[in-house]
């Protein structure tokens, strides 16, 4: 999706660590409007399917993901870090390791929320590894629902989760894949 | 919003200790259609005014306000609870009291997306003792910005949020104010 290649290229900014800082447009601040093209260009590419809930993980993918719903007409369900004292009842849980904070940590779904009736999309910021996207997965599966993929705005191609859930059979749609970045810029899949 | 007060008089489930337990359709299943009702009826409210920015706080407030600022035509920044690697340098912070959790916690925003010369609205799902709402005014008043007011899905007006900080003469556009709740129901005002 070049509008978005060219705003990493203009926006975005390289951190120690591999750290593609791009809370000026995507994760801290959201640009709405290029959340709009997002959602067009993911529905575009997910036509073919029927998608009757869109899947999403706390906090930086909830806005992304809702505006995107917009296109496909269904809700949105967020998996949550932490159970609170609002989710009662029976959940799904799966556990992510977080490379970021150096820990993993569980997330749940309520059950009400996702069923075997239900065809998913996956809606996240970002794919490196891959733990997220595999967390989320597992609560699909536990729910005995169907996954119909995932999209993801940006893929770290250079980081091993995208070659290791496709070769699982997921389909991903990611608008941008970082294949490096360095001194000398972002380069582009 | 008459539409809004019968989704939780449907919807809406009670739960011991004063929870309105509503995450079928507002903060954890979310619903986009209601979202974009919402959205048109705060640009009806605050049609008078300029407003150049969206800010919330994650998680649950993500969603509304990316929603509801697609009809401003403006940004949206987060609040961040916990410090993460991908905020680097300045940022803006405030404390706020969790009565859910019983502790207080830090929120923050980086100084890149708060200015002086913002407008600020903020939007958030629920207002009960307006902890959280006055931990992100003091982010907006760090900033030197002007806080135009509040759009709030639901308040509880049977708690102290709403009228302490309106007799700080905010202004607080609540969608639907539950006056009391119980075995017979849900008031509203």
């Amino acid at each position: 999706m070049q509008i978005l290649k060219d705003r990493i290229k203009k926006d975005g900014k390289i951190r120690e660590g591999n750290v593609l800082k791009v809370d000026s447009f995507l994760n801290h601040q959201m640009d709405i409007a290029l959340f709009a093209q997002i959602g067009q260009e993911l529905k575009r590419r997910f036509a073919d399917e029927t998608i009757t809930k869109i899947l999403t993980i706390e906090a930086s993918g909830i806005g992304i993901a809702c505006i995107v719903a917009q296109y496909f007409e269904v809700p949105v369900v967020f998996a949550k870090k932490n159970k609170t004292k609002n989710i009662a009842g029976d959940v799904y849980t799966s556990s992510v390791e977080s490379y970021t904070h150096g820990r993993s940590y569980d997330i749940m779904v309520s059950k009400e929320f996702l069923s075997a009736d239900d065809n998913v999309l996956i809606i996240d910021d970002f794919l490196a590894n891959g733990s997220a996207l595999l967390g989320l997965a597992a609560l699909v599966e536990h729910a005995g629902a169907r996954l119909v993929g995932a999209g993801i705005v940006i893929e770290k191609g250079f980081q091993p989760g995208g070659q290791m859930l496709r070769e699982k059979g997921l389909r991903i749609e990611s608008l941008a894949i970082v294949d490096a970045m360095g001194p000398d810029g972002i380069v582009f899949r």
